[in-house]
């Protein structure tokens, strides 16, 4: 499982300090080849961390050899001198490693608007460096956790090639991605160009479509190395379809993991007449915290799921607001906006929840995941800093 | 105060049954002229509830005698049955009052999805069409509750005339309206049309600026009746004005009772390019359930509100995300996108909070409220209809 599934990765994760936990946090990444392609997908926001700044230009040529990840501080909203603390530890990293530091990407997660321990990062990271090993992608899992409660690990195998993968991210999971960091590494060659398409299209049906509480966060970066170590070159497609598969059970453990969460809930739009329009009446819907506080509450609220869907603009979305079909679980509580089965009939009690949502007016679907609305949730998040 | 403020109106509030509380639950407004001019702003929600279909259509020719509402039944999703009930029930109070059916406006509010019981709703209306006064004012306002915990009521004197008004709403508050029942009253002699433009103008800054939780409700309505009977005729600007202060008042007294929340918090946006763009910032700020998760926390967490901001599109809002000022009730914790005052600085205890982002992007400014997200909000929320 994790990074160190396929050939050619050596891994670690070890504890700097950064966190008062005490709990690890500095891990890295290494492809050691023969290849060392790589793409990267970052967070849409604007107002993007150090460390997306750094890995964006260092990734941009197609090639890192290795990734330097911390959890204990995000190093966001710092300034010159947190871009200055993103470049000096891809230099260490690299002196560490016998690389260019062009070629280490950075990552961070944890608090916005703190400086990270130079010292303590720096030795972290070296200490990572001296501790790589093939069988280091569990370790490097459970460095980059935050508020996670499990490490994230997942793979697949394509014909003659693994692909594997890590990530974390328990909250602030939104479009444009989820408060995450990933990295993915496959022994498959396969070009920088190929690699970079399939990433993109991965993460629009899979991290792109968890939407836990609506907050996109300035860190969120999604990395794929390739080191070619299986000396199979596989078809585009077939590449693509097994990472697809890992992404998809990433983005799912995301969801299972959200802080505060206790259901998972899978909000599926039938019949719209294109894939972006489902996907943006099923965003409508798992945007409501009114449907969110209800799911939690373990009420079919379909009133709530129909207003969320009207608020869709027609131009975004052409349906006939009268004839909204609702299901929870399999049962039509509401059928042409109006009163349907019994709602007395669905279960919520079990974590996961289907809501299925027919517009009648075309073939496309889409389904977008998110969690319900806790006194968890609101615990976790009024009390997180403080 | 409220609908009987201004002279040639009469109210009344009645106990129907529809409601299992078993507060009054009926309301009725009658302008008894010289002038019946009429105008009124709906909700944009395409799952428009009976009652809203009716009245736009009732109130399409800038004429309306009275106003029926009814708290205890939203009759929303409720098909051709629902419209069918609406229209008898202005037909009822038409009936009763002696005025045509075409010129009475229907407004409902509460639970989504069940029929109204026709026979306590005609009942209601008979009684309270039996029981108006020139000072029902005040129990109209009652009746019109649903998880409101105080009625709401203002009035606005202008020169030589009076604007009068009642308000519900105490969730689902957001643009294209809070889920709120709102009659305004005026004795100025204004045109259907001037009414019409300043309710539209007052509408956008007010109502429409207050966000309690992001949810747009199926049964918004905001009605302006004016009955000339102060035999003045202002200036369309003046009467605006004294329209505005009525709208500001009662908006901000449904920030004030939304459910659940315990901090009213302004959010306000300087330095934009254009008042739009001010107020997509603003908006992206009151969204963010971490950003309202921390205010119940009083944790002034900065992070929160740039991570925010940054979601919003360039094309949308332009500024430099990394020279982003924010303060919390005064106090600069962020400058230029980083580290600003010292936070212990910032005191949160009080209910009313105002945020202050300068975008440093031009001269536009605009203020959004919206209200914490705490316990009690999912609590309300997860229980409401079980």
């Amino acid at each position: 499982m994790s990074v160190t599934a396929a050939q050619g990765f050596r891994a670690a994760g070890v504890t700097a300090g950064l966190k008062a936990s005490g709990t690890p946090d500095v891990a890295v990444v290494v492809n050691d080849g023969p290849r060392r392609a790589a793409a990267a997908v970052f967070t849409a926001n604007r107002v993007a961390a150090a460390p997306v700044l750094w890995s964006r230009q260092a990734v941009s040529d197609g090639r890192a050899d290795a990734v330097v990840l911390n959890s204990g501080g995000a190093n966001a909203a710092t300034g010159t001198p947190g871009f200055q603390d993103a470049h000096a530890t891809a230099e260490h990293a690299a002196e560490a490693l016998g690389v260019s530091s062009g070629d280490v990407l950075v990552c961070s997660t944890g608090l916005i608007g703190e400086r990270l321990d130079r010292e303590r990062l720096f030795a972290g990271v070296a200490a990572a460096a001296g501790a790589l090993s093939a069988d280091g992608g569990e370790d490097a899992a459970v460095a980059i956790k935050t508020t996670d409660t499990v490490a994230k690990t997942a793979q697949a195998r394509g014909e003659g090639f693994i692909v594997g993968g890590m990530a974390k991210g328990a909250g602030m999971l939104a479009p444009g991605m989820a408060t995450m960091l990933c990295v993915i590494t496959t022994d498959a060659d396969v070009p920088a160009a190929v690699l970079d398409a399939a990433l993109k299209d991965a993460v629009r049906t899979t991290f792109n479509r968890v939407d836990s509480d609506g907050c996109m966060s300035t860190n969120d970066t999604v990395i794929l190395l390739a080191s070619g170590a299986a000396g199979v070159a596989p078809d585009p497609e077939a590449f693509a379809a097994t990472l697809h598969e890992v992404c998809a059970d990433l983005s799912r453990q995301l969801v299972a993991d959200a802080e505060g969460a206790a259901h998972d809930v899978a909000v599926r739009v039938h019949g719209a007449q294109t894939e972006d329009a489902a996907e943006a009446v099923a965003r409508a819907v798992t945007r409501s915290n009114l449907f969110k506080a209800a799911i939690f509450g373990q009420d079919p609220n379909w009133g709530r799921v129909i207003a969320a869907v009207g608020t869709v603009p027609e131009e975004v979305a052409a349906f006939d607001p009268y004839a909204l079909d609702v299901s929870f679980n399999g049962v039509q509580v509401c059928r042409a906006s109006g009163v349907g089965e019994d709602r007395a009939l669905v279960d919520l009690s079990a974590r996961e929840v289907l809501v299925e949502v027919d517009l009648h007016a075309g073939d496309a679907e889409a389904t977008v995941w998110t969690n319900d609305l806790t006194h968890d949730y609101v615990h976790e998040n009024s009390a997180y800093s403080t």
